[in-house]
């Protein structure tokens, strides 16, 4: 069975380093050499990593010969984040009961507060 | 190196039947006979897939032996959720330029429409 789109997608960014080099490519395009640069790999290694990205659609790659910058894709991440969503409501939940929690603990600390005041 | 929480995240939600698994735990915990049910698969092999929900840390299971009911946990997919937000006005871009461009083909046709009045 070939992989659906959102495990292509989820299995490329299950990597450090693919990650990082997202994370470079947010404040602008750039090229191999400027992405290898600071993971001190070499540039058959990074390019590797690019073509996971490319074929995941993260980033897009210029036709220009000599330069080729790579620019972020940001389509399969809204997919990730729409996927995501369906389970937004158990994180938040969990973040209530923990607030439920603590404001307990201070009702608490109130109750027991004014008890040695008398 | 040993691969980071995030990483361990994203590879275990890369694959259909756990993105399914989870799916199925939204609408409460179940055993593993009943999420082997819907994929016509063996127990082992839903267990296998269990077992890298749980290093994960998106399922957890319960402690009575014959039972043993899985929940999903959903910590981890906050944490996704909080990574993809670096991303978030990358593709909201994208959405408000194809509204600008939306936008200018219909003021377009307005225009074309008054010429072909006049």
């Amino acid at each position: 069975m070939a992989p659906d789109a959102l495990s292509i997608t989820l299995a490329a960014l299950a990597d450090p380093t693919r990650r990082a080099i997202l994370a470079r490519l947010i404040s602008g395009e750039a090229s191999v050499t400027e992405l290898a640069e600071p993971f001190e790999m070499s540039l058959p290694a990074v390019s590797k990593h690019l073509k996971v990205l490319e074929r995941a659609g993260l980033i897009r790659r210029g036709r220009e010969a000599q330069w080729r910058p790579c620019r972020l894709e940001a389509g399969p991440l809204k997919e990730v984040a729409n996927w995501l969503e369906h389970y937004r409501r158990f994180w938040e939940q969990s973040f209530d009961r923990l607030g439920d929690y603590l404001g307990g603990l201070q009702a608490k600390e109130r109750r027991d507060g004014c008890k040695d005041e008398h």
